[in-house]
């Protein structure tokens, strides 16, 4: 097996985010769960972005933000995701291709523009999200780039792939791929209610294809259908080589057929948006592991990176995590 | 005469900012000018874009941005100017109008995309701005909604405006109908390279249509053509009624006939980026002027919003200007 040329190539909903702080009222009189993602047409996309107050644009989409990450940590990062040849399109690329991130999925000529996620940071920094999924939809199993794909040591896949109609497709033919070049398949499972629309196939999918699964509290307690963590931390280890739970203040536990791992959190003087917080937290975890660290190192590189990430607005590193890292002496 | 229905209409070039941080080496090999903002086309504009890092996108434009300085200090303002109907002219008319701001400039069904201002901030906090004009090269005397003009106090002008091809004739329709109305006409110089490129036009203008007229220090000596600012404020003086110059850290000059007043400036903890500063300037003077306060205390007005402005990466407010002027006493 040839050594790996990129450490990660990411495959998601390609998405440019519209960032406004608002009150809980207005998360409210929506109708949305706060905390959570709800996918939404371009009608209420619209209405919804009409009641928000002034914001700023800023790349973003789970995955991409991880592979931006990563290349901020110095690693080798690459990028499958779907958007149109319009202007917002133009800035997501530009944003990536920037950091060093190889991107050349074909950008839609026809159909919805480049998707779009409104996010309301309301004052106690949690990030309410509507995805306006757009170009995404176009997302196809022609799309995958099977020379990248095994030559990359992790195919990462967002479970938000699970919405868009033909995105599983492509989902399924890149961790096929992967796994028949001897490479390493991870899954963000994305959101509560997106494991509730798809249970039955995330599960066949973790038995099946995961080697390493990530998901926060309410994530893993919807996979496995119970209110108590510690049933859902007990029912998936077994399921796949590795699984890293995000516990937002409390740190993240990473849980092995072997053992349980306790990683504490990074503290955080102001946490202003946490958006992007699990996205960081994987590029840490996932630049530990495609650099030879122990688990325990890969935890506490998420965590440093999840805790750069919810010190400001936006989802993308504002700073080198290299050099954070390489401040915090862990690479 | 009756009452205004506006405090300020102000008429401009509508753009989408594109602000990311760089250093000075960036700047200097793309032939920039550091302070200043210089004119690019399509292909040159995508080429610098190429060598920028990863950036947000925010709605700019410099009469925009007083406008929406006046609207949050909870003054009635209206804007004039042109996007596409393309996603960023939707950002560009969102960020006015969710803050009360009118704003029914009808967009172009053609031709270039809405503008945007790549803007390079260096870790001195100065911003280096490169503008591709995009859909404001549409705007016309047609697109001069007279009832508008007329129902403003203050008709508000950039002299950017002088640079698309059409704009010009706009400019002095404008002008003429809210002097028939009574009304009275500002205007800033926006830049001095774009003053080099106007001189003749700006002096007749400014001798002859304009009551107030906004000016930094650079700018103004590039009007009179010296390099000395004392002698560029006597030149001033009697010219129009009231001359505001603004000196960065020294605070700022009122001129009139009668006298010179100077204003201290707002001491700031750590500038952020200057993006914006004029702009916010003219937004707490102007305000103050249309709400019967005398020069000083437009000049506080005019100090403290740029103060705030430069505190944070972006050209539009980040915290409630009133509540911030009514903590200082000042409104």
């Amino acid at each position: 097996m040839a050594a790996p040329s990129y450490d990660v190539v990411g495959i998601g909903n390609a998405i440019v985010d519209v960032l406004a702080r608002a009150d809980d009222a207005l998360v409210q009189r929506q109708g949305l769960v706060k905390g959570t993602m709800a996918l939404v047409d371009a009608v209420r996309a619209e209405a919804i972005y009409a009641t928000m107050p002034a914001a700023v644009e800023k790349s973003g989409g789970s995955v991409a933000n991880t592979i931006a990450g990563i290349a901020s940590l110095g690693g080798r990062g690459a990028y499958i995701g779907k958007v149109r040849d319009d202007a917002l399109g133009g800035v997501f690329a530009h944003d990536l291709k920037t950091l060093g991130v190889r991107f050349d999925t074909r950008p839609a000529k026809s159909g919805p523009p480049t998707a779009r996620c409104l996010i309301l940071v309301t004052p106690d920094a949690q990030r309410t999200m509507c995805t306006f999924l757009g170009a995404c939809v176009e997302l196809g199993p022609e799309d995958i780039d099977e020379a990248l794909v095994a030559s990359a040591a992790v195919t990462y896949l967002e479970g938000y792939l699970f919405d868009p109609p033909r995105a599983m497709e492509a989902f399924r033919k890149a961790a096929t791929v992967a796994h028949q070049a001897g490479r390493q398949v991870a899954l963000s499972l994305s959101d509560p209610f997106c494991v509730d629309r798809h249970r039955a196939e995330f599960r066949e999918l973790v038995d099946r294809h995961v080697d390493v699964l990530f998901a926060n509290e309410h994530e893993i307690c919807a996979l496995y259908e119970t209110a108590h963590f510690e049933l859902a931390a007990e029912a998936v280890r077994g399921h796949c080589d590795i699984a890293v739970l995000t516990r937002s203040e409390r740190g993240s536990d990473i849980v092995t057929k072997e053992r349980m791992l306790h990683v504490a959190p990074v503290p955080v003087r102001q946490v202003v948006d946490t958006t992007g917080a699990g996205d960081l937290y994987a590029a840490g975890f996932l630049y530990g592991f495609t650099h030879g660290r122990d688990l325990e190192a890969c935890g506490k590189l998420g965590g440093l990176c999840a805790a750069e990430i919810i010190a400001h607005v936006g989802a993308r590193p504002e700073t080198s995590l290299k050099r954070l890292a390489e401040g915090a002496g862990l690479i």
